[in-house]
């Protein structure tokens, strides 16, 4: 069976398992404060062109959002994302969990915007029980999105503008970070990044890790005390060391953005061969999911070869579905699949 | 620097780096929906002669406990658990996090007995006024103890009975599981585990795997969903692969129990060395983990060439220290440590 | 300034006071163990037809939604809610800050349906990914809607049997209630409430009480230990005797009937001079509180002598008010306020 | 029956039965918002020499203690206080409903010192894992304590340097603050109190009123938009005219230290009573609750009288009682009471 389902169905980069054999009997203290997390750290700090910011290692996507979203808002405040945001919608709750509501904002291909920041907060500012409702406390974006597309370096200029003005942290949740900056339509590098928001992460799992997101902090005022905050919320592994190494290869020799080249170019595939033969596009994707909308002979003859997310089904009997590429993504299995087109 | 402090310091067992490089590129379902994942579950059914176990996989013993906990306990319910049990003292608060009460009781040894559970639930029963506190929802014992002491069958046995008695599940945190089979005091099987408690986890992070705890539920009506609470508290790894495959590892060809043997048999000839040359014990520990009381000329000779761990220090002028082994240590290390006693 | 902004603005039922000062210096234990709180419960059971139903009272509106939202709900469960409902808007994040999520649905008039219940149940049920979202654990509606619209009998059969269908316990607001039962167009009793919620609470702040609202259960499966949790969520009244001696008076001799008849009857003499006067409404309410779009001149002339309250404003320009009236409301301020139009 | 159980038994001073009457009728506006509550924060700003102080007005004594502390601490953080404090016993876990532990501290009559904070805070800053455990936060104490003893001014202001050295705020349960203030053993004013805390508050239920508790935030940085979290909490009440009613009167015409006196005087009438008879105090206590040990005699010839409060049985077959006085309390009962030992 093909896997174009998701972006996390393999295992790893093999230079991580190689350094986890060549490292594996070294003797290294636990928690994070071993020596291949502290180089891991130091390859982020210059990549982000952040030489002061803090980084942590943690888990997960959904780890991640919820726990620096917790750590990001004092109990009487919310969170402003788009409806489609992965808080909003697959997390299990994880946001509300830790007692806080997510606020929805209405989106366009994934995307909110700056517009959208100041219409919200003028109603907000406007009402006069305000002071009875959730506080406006941060903003959520993902880049790239839910569905792939990716916010210019204008548009997050825009969106950091607005919620500086507002006195709204930005967090960039970055869980496919590698396949938006490997894509010919990206123009925000992650220095950008790093100086527009205040905390945002670098995706691992789905961009070549075995395991980890590494949390970036820009902003010196947030997040006081996070190691125990992280630990608190089950997200310290005694065996730190298995973090670090990932991120120490992931950001070393340019492994991070060939991961996502090589994702993003099996995807655009996908894409022009969509177009070619006149399907409908969901939305226009330039990263490492392509939305596409299918009838039921097409999917009954890709279901018999190859496995594709099924997203939801429209009154005309289209079905919304995801491909789904990665680092790991092999092309005699993309073209196969796209000879069933 | 030899390291004697804790039992997380190297990375893994060789064959789980193996089993990872050889299975690196199969493509399988994400979420503990894949093979390995499956075939370590049945691997762990087996070794627990309990065939209709539930058996989940998550990153970290602090993680483990409080999801747990916090699956098995309403909103007005606490937990029982020694003074000296590491939910009440070092995982930062994670079971109140939650929203629940660590309710301590009297420890000898860092062990509780069935008498003082008793005696707490006859307090209890007898308050007027016990409808304005803490309703008790369980019980949390560990085995070994944080200070590698062991429960005999019989008194776990005892617990189990009393727990049972009074509607209590029993809850057993094995983060050292490994080095209590291997003890050669131990008399409580993993079945025995499986049968007397509820809900207990095997260790895997300090008992030779990269990663990973496997928590295991033998009462069919708790936790409930489990899955989605996991997901919502961030403890579930798209690559849940990973963790499925270190417990393949692990629960095969008796690797588990290597790897606890290996480490008791080093932490034992500490503690006979340290009983020979006379020094006090701060309890009899026949597993991985030796508490003894130095003084400062000991410490500064062994600290030269080792880290260990300290513990407090006495008016006496003696600190409580821990040696303590692993599946990874070098019997050469503890000989040279012991040639500084 | 004659106020019609809210049904809270002033004190209560003059027969209440009459009876705290009757009472005073009656000796009586504390937390609702009183007489007078026992009587106003068997009163309520009475009243409810339902001789088994359990009765708490607490202090207010959001922290009785809150907390019975709360004991009703599993970590890992949501409350469906229509999106204009009281819970998803003007609590300030209760649900959520107790860990749960406010699952929206859509409405009309402030009303849900049997229909879009069973419409998100089956895309729910049909989700493959199912497990990783909030899981359904429960319908909340209000009963009069936050509009003042009302539900039809009809309309609550088939949405408690929906939810039995589902197994999704049913939970109905009743901060109002009083001007629901009131109103000529209401055809569900309180025994008709009672046989089709598992959980409602009867409104006292809103409908005549100094203070107080009394939960019901009726489902005698549900909310185990609910004292000791309302202690916890601190809302337990040492002097739970004014909680119980409001409703005993409120439930007897017709004064929650009387003090919801007099609120409706004025706010229906404002919708008739409304309608006849040519504004526009905003929902055909029945019961004590009437929108209607007003446009700047006519809120200048009113504002100058009465408090209504404002909504919001649409781009014609015209403002969407409430007009509330209540158990205390004078004639004579409803009709100089009519004048103004 | 005569009750000498608690001091929550009766209604309320008659002058605020009265106030309640002559107001009934004046529409104000909701939440606290009202001519009557601004009258009573400005009463109490006076009677604390804290003119910039917020006031808030809360229901009762668990909700109080629980929001604020909520409000004061980080998510990573938790509240030093006795072992006996009323937080750490008898509160059903609402401190850790809300995500925060109770760290304990030893306690001698009911009271913490200076001394024990330091040397709490000392082991903490000298652990080398401290990053592990809960952060202190903030620090609780109670005026008069659970035992009804009372800190002196000195041990006040040796406390607040205390906390202040280490930056941790200090809150005061103020729940019998009357009877503090009333006692001839008292040398601390409410405006030393305000001084030497950061928040505390003032009890109304149990020192005359019908409901509430008065919050004081003295220190400007701390509980940044507390109304929005104490609607979240439930907590605000529509009808917030009641609590500002009960605590105008309080605060007006030494209405507050009179309730206090009363009860004082009766209960140091027992207190007398029973040293001149033999019997053995539990503390000397100076304020309304007397606590001995009594007999299975005594108690059974008092029980047949009056109720008392049982604390708990020693093992010489002694139970320890509480007596306690209330502004309510009639001589006549006590004197019959007395006759009985």
């Amino acid at each position: 069976m093909i896997r174009l389902a998701c972006d996390y169905q393999e295992g790893c980069l093999p230079a991580i398992l190689e350094r986890l054999q060549e490292t594996n009997l070294v003797s290294a203290p636990g928690y994070g404060d071993d020596e291949f997390s502290e180089r891991a750290r130091t390859l982020i700090r210059e990549a982000c062109k952040a030489p002061d910011a803090r980084v942590y290692f943690l888990e997960g996507g959904t780890q991640t959002n919820s726990i620096a979203i917790h750590a990001m808002l004092a109990g009487y405040e919310g969170v402003l994302a788009a409806e489609t945001g992965h808080i909003a919608v697959h997390e299990a709750g994880a946001v509300e969990a830790r007692g806080h509501k997510v606020i929805t904002l209405p989106q366009k291909d994934g995307k909110i915007t700056a517009g959208s920041i100041e219409k919200w907060m003028e109603a907000f500012l406007r009402d006069p029980s305000k002071d009875h409702v959730v506080q406006p406390g941060m903003v959520y974006i993902s880049q790239p999105t839910e569905f792939g597309t990716l916010y210019s370096l204008s548009e997050l200029e825009a969106i950091s503008a607005s919620c500086r003005r507002h006195g709204l942290p930005l967090f960039i949740d970055g869980a496919r970070m590698a396949y938006g900056l490997a894509s010919e339509a990206n123009d925000a590098s992650l220095a950008d990044i790093a100086r527009l928001a205040d905390v945002f992460y670098i995706g691992g799992t789905k961009c070549g890790a075995l395991i980890g997101e590494a949390l970036v902090v820009t902003n010196p005022r947030l997040m006081k005390h996070f190691f125990t905050l992280q630990k608190q919320q089950g997200a310290v592994l005694a065996k730190g060391r298995l973090l670090g190494i990932n991120f120490e290869v992931l950001m070393s020799g340019g492994n991070y953005l060939k991961a996502g080249r090589h994702g993003v170019r099996l995807a655009q595939k996908i894409r022009a061969a969509l177009i070619e033969k006149g399907y409908e596009l969901f939305v226009d994707s330039r990263t490492n999911q392509i939305f596409a909308w299918l009838d039921d002979e097409d999917l009954k003859r890709i279901g018999e070869k190859a496995a594709i997310s099924i997203w939801e089904r429209r009154d005309d009997g289209k079905t919304l579905c995801r491909f789904c590429t990665s680092w790991a993504t092999r092309e005699e299995d993309v073209d196969q699949v796209l000879s069933l087109l």
